[in-house]
């Protein structure tokens, strides 16, 4: 069984929601959870947020961390988990902001560094990775790293 | 030069800012939209509203639209491409909203049935297309009609 396969079961013999935000990965993650079948009972709606501008507005990101930390950051990450949990009122939340590139790199953050964020019964995580390759070989690597986290949090 | 990144091209050239709502492709449109590079001076945010209440909330779909038309009707896919438009402040949004299988077929509206929005220039179109095969396949039709119908619309 796929990644993607195994953690929809999951969802769904738990009967727990799901929701998330994306940056990087532009709508990925949910395209895969939406690729599964009956998939409609646990997912309700997810947030592509590409900017700050957005990542504050629909996700109430708040101006000090993007400012501080910026957008690729795990305070940033976390605070889209929670607020795309906190919107949508789903059990489980994650959330993947990166760059993919090929530009967007500095010296401290460079081009496949993306961070992800759980929420998960009123606690949140974050992590960092640094993937190889282009633009979508980094987006597909975020898309499985977050898809194994999830599965991870509810085995 | 593929589909996805002439619309790119299209958009950036242009400078026409990008919003869209996904129902049955649940996040496709946005992540190809996203696999090109640089979009970000054009792109923003997106929606996947994929029950109705979301559709509701987020997009301000009316909940007199969705019952007396449904999720899948024209009329939903327009309301979904203006309340993108509105929310976003983008200056073209698409929608997409249909059943891809394997159930949720009924005999007016059978498997395969999509409906389209796509605002642009303060009006809005819709289509309805009938895609045959399977969830995935009836998935990437819409992505592959949606981008098709915005770069028509754009050029």
């Amino acid at each position: 069984m796929s990644e993607i396969k195994k953690l929809g079961a999951l969802l769904k013999e738990k009967n727990i929601s799901i929701s998330g935000a994306e940056s990087c990965t532009g709508g990925m993650v949910a395209a895969e959870i939406t690729s599964v079948d009956g998939i409609s009972a646990v997912f309700n709606e997810s947030f592509v947020t590409y900017s700050n501008d957005a990542k504050h507005r629909n996700l109430g990101v708040s101006s000090e961390t993007l400012e501080k930390f910026g957008a690729v950051s795990e305070e940033c990450a976390r605070e889209m988990a929670e607020g795309a949990a906190a919107r949508s009122g789903a059990d489980i939340a994650f959330s993947v902001t990166g760059i993919a590139g090929p530009t967007g790199g500095t010296k401290e953050k460079p081009v496949g560094t993306v961070c992800f964020g759980l929420f998960f019964k009123g606690k949140t995580i974050s992590k960092t990775a640094h993937f190889d390759g282009d633009r979508e070989s980094v987006r597909k690597a975020s898309v499985d790293f977050i898809i194994d986290l999830m599965i991870s949090e509810l085995l």
